[in-house]
């Protein structure tokens, strides 16, 4: 069969029908993030029971995606969020992304509510789709439940698939993507979405894109030429370099000299042990046990930052891959955690159940405040994921994330917004961050905007709002485009480099402002959803007690003032 | 010393502190459920944390309480509700409000933050308030702590106190106050407000007001005569007779006459058992049975309708005071239980653990349906209330409320408005119900304006918006009053005694409008309350299922639209 270039796909579960349709005009322009948030708003999904037949699960290819230009080939999911109540966009990278755009699917479109509990597979190729059964599957976490669909699919295969967290409708589920090398370990993981999945009794899409064949480009030579000079420039980066030896774990001693690592439930903002969990001690540690580690491992092909790593044991056997720096904080230093084998054992054991590292660490750190566990104990924490696999109440608690968790436990320091868990940067010392958190439409995320690394004073509120405004502009352009925000040091470093990517592929003639412009399209719109999902200032606040305790060691309390969150998207 | 008429007093439990006031001049004419609001606004609480440091919790007397006009003289306690994030009025009978009145009180209010967790007792007479140590009473059941206080303090006084629930900070915790015998059985059951209490370390106000007199008299003969021709008009109107043979349980055989009694988790509309746990079955058991039982007991002294009973077992003895029509719905019919004695039993154990048996009921229902017990086993549902006293996480989810059970258990048909669960009123077949579930700033309350009554099709969408409106007003009156729904028939009846008895207390020539306006000035207040707090028009809608799900036996939906739900407060 042909391939119907940027096409939008709908799988009803209630009819068992899969639909090929070109987009609509108004669609035309916007891929990733932004095309989520434009579907969700014409498709009137704001007011629904994210939980219920009328919500959507959106997986939308960026607009740079088909390429395997570095660090772009990245899946946007989205929908209504159980966790938030507005909208999501969780990306990740892997090959959906990539093997989705040679299917010619910009959107792949999941609605409908099921006739029935039984549990289907969606299998899609160029020929359409199909409904099979997936009794054999249903209840296996992620890692064993794609292997099986690789040997009945074969292994080129690529999967999107929900773990035990998503099928019992866990808050905190995402949704687990092959990487590379077939490995269920690319989750799009915030905001509940694998729940949704749940919801609508789909435990995997497998995508067969044998007969796929790469998007269009309009000129070639325009795109190869931007992608040479793109790619020489990342490079060239040092930025590259570091991230390529320390992947993303180079963070937890940057974090932390910065007094901002959620340590002990966000009590502390340094850990006396950080260095025995940070990036220095990882890239030592995997060095020397040799054997399935990897230093500097692509979660997508083609990509030369290769930021991801592959976490071995003593003996040489993989526990896990990747081990990030996110993990790092919320299940180490956030539950006083100081051995890397502890946090990359829980790290595959959250990843099996198909939940959210950030979600659950935080909800153990709540746990432990509650009483639940020691800080420190890694065999108890272990244990509470054991009563998330196993279903209990108080593992269904957990399993819904940090919010549930406090209100069960009548604990009050928890770090969330919209109700979602804040990642490893404390907003009372990353004040940027803070401000990120309270105001990006996707809840308290730092993928949104992280601003770590803009060039303030982090303790100070001033100028905080538009270091923010800047950072989630950016980040909105770059879910949009399916890139990497690791990309954005090339991008950044090759002047009109990405406009040429965009107008070698489309021929749209995009200007330089194409990163802005879009970023800007794709906040107003996530804004006009959850305006209409019933969100407003009051929202975008972070959690009343950050403004009020103090975090050591540099005692500061979040204090940006209102007036300035409530002006951010004012541009 | 004098008592200061009308005035405030304050308790902070900071500086353990307690101050009175005269009132400010714009709360004067304002009192109960209006007073809360006023304050609630002019105090900024709308943005805080409901649990933190800066939520109020307001003792708030009604404007005709303290001359025993029968059905007047209830007590209002607000602030801003831990359920549902909103403002929250809960008021009840006993003696609170008419001891509160007699020392000159019109509001009290506990604020601040304790500097410690050890649990405080608050004394308050004629001379101001004093802090004592509630080490004795503090994990004591409701029965026994104020048993425990009134062999300490003298059986003369008024306490106001939380159970278990409320110490363990759980959003279904009321508020227990003593009946008119001294037995803590008079709730300010609804929207978490226990919890609030629980928050601020107070475990009971004990209140004497040995020294304390009656509110003064601006025309002692207009306010007597105006008392006598009400209370001769309430006397002999056929409603009062019906109240006080049998109490509001009259109500479970009218409810499943429409099909909108709440049975097997709000599944069906009818109870097949109905009859077994009725008015009728209640008073010839009652009867029968003697001893302590009672079938017509007032809660305040004075009330002449006596629709409260006291429950007593087969030989005789007291099990609870009283068995009213929610607790049936909610505990009986809704968890499949057909028998009486098993429902005063699970009413008493709710009731000592200070919980609201609406949100309890409700959440056990969730329970049933996520499979933590079957339908009709009573046996099971007081295990599970063991959970609640244990402190079990299984027990904080189920103390939490029926949206926390949902939530946990994957349950999706949780039967809630604004986080709070609904009344014994299936809202698909009583829609003008409906309608003050969807729009009250209260959240799904049947107190806030129950249109059982209106002479309207209780399945047509038609006309509901209008009676909800009629109802939420007046109901917004009569608990700015103090005064008792059922005290409407007698003021209906008694044109004009209604505006005579608020000018026989304060002289202020209010016209035959006063209900009314001041039942729209509460409104007004609450929705600018709840507008501050972040609330919007998509609050103000019934769950997504139960505008797709038929309700048997009728097979209504909810069907009011919503442009006419949202036009409501447009008078």
């Amino acid at each position: 069969m042909t391939i119907l270039h940027d096409s939008v796909w709908r799988a009803n579960v209630q009819s068992k029908t899969v639909s090929v349709n070109e987009m609509p005009q108004s669609w035309r322009k916007l891929g990733g993030r932004a095309l989520i948030a434009r579907i969700l708003l014409d498709e009137d999904v704001a007011a629904c029971d994210p939980m219920g037949p009328f919500n959507k699960l959106i997986w939308s290819v960026g607009l740079l995606v088909g390429h395997k230009v570095s660090s772009c080939d990245r899946i946007s999911l989205g929908g209504k969020s159980p966790l938030t109540g507005g909208i999501k966009e969780s990306n990740a990278g892997g090959s959906t992304g990539l093997l989705l755009s040679h299917l010619g699917i910009r959107a792949f479109i999941l609605e409908g509510e099921p006739r029935s509990d039984q549990w289907q597979i969606l299998r899609i190729d160029d020929k359409g789709g199909a409904f099979e059964s997936a009794k054999d599957i249903v209840g296996l976490g992620v890692y064993d439940a794609s292997e099986k669909l690789m040997q009945r699919y074969g292994n080129k295969v690529g999967i999107t698939l929900i773990g035990p967290g998503g099928e019992m409708g866990m808050y905190s589920a995402g949704v687990q993507n092959l990487d590379k090398d077939g490995v269920a370990s690319r989750i799009c993981a915030r905001g509940g979405l694998g729940a949704v999945m749940g919801a609508k009794r789909i435990k995997a899409i497998v995508i067969d894109a044998a007969n796929g064949e790469k998007p269009p480009l309009d000129s070639p030579s325009l795109f190869k030429a931007a992608r040479k000079h793109y790619t020489e420039k990342l490079l060239a980066h040092p930025q590259t370099k570091s991230f390529t030896d320390y992947g993303t774990a180079a963070m937890a001693a940057i974090c932390n000299g910065f007094g901002a690592l959620p340590t002990r439930n966000f009590s502390q903002g340094q850990f006396e042990h950080v260095e025995a969990i940070g990036g220095e001690t990882m890239r030592e540690l995997l060095l020397e046990r040799g054997g399935d580690s990897d230093t500097s491992h692509a979660c997508m092909s083609g990509c030369i930052i290769r930021c991801s790593n592959c976490f071995a044991s003593t003996t040489g056997e993989l526990i896990v891959s990747p081990v990030e720096f996110e993990t790092i904080g919320l299940v180490g230093s956030n539950l006083g955690i100081d051995n890397l084998d502890d946090i990359a054992r829980l790290n595959w054991e959250i990843n099996d159940l198909g939940l959210d590292t950030i979600e659950v660490g935080a909800a153990l750190g709540v746990a432990a405040e509650g009483g639940l566990l020691s800080f420190g104990d890694a065999e108890r924490a272990m244990e509470l994921l054991g009563e998330i696999r196993s279903g209990t109440t108080l593992g269904k608690v957990l399993g819904n994330g940090v919010v549930a968790t406090g209100k069960s436990l009548n604990v009050k320091r928890v770090a969330a917004v919209k109700g979602q868990a804040m990642s490893a940067y404390d907003p009372r010392a990353i004040k940027g961050n803070g401000v990120t958190y309270a105001t990006s439409p996707q809840g308290a995320d730092h993928t949104c905007g992280n601003c770590i690394r803009a060039e303030i004073d982090h303790l100070s509120p001033e100028g905080q709002v538009e270091v923010s405004r800047d950072a989630q502009i950016k980040m909105a352009g770059y879910d949009t485009l399916g890139a990497c925000l690791f990309g954005g040091f090339g991008f950044a470093s090759a002047p009109g480099s990405l406009m040429d990517l965009v107008n070698g592929r489309y021929g749209w003639g995009v200007d330089e402002n194409v990163l802005h412009d879009l970023g800007k399209i794709t906040l107003k719109l996530e804004i006009e959803f959850n305006l209409a999902a019933g969100f407003g200032p009051t929202d975008n606040r972070l959690p009343e007690w950050m403004t009020t305790e103090k975090l050591p060691p540099f005692n500061t309390v979040f204090d940006v003032p209102n007036e300035e969150l409530d002006s951010i998207f004012d541009w």
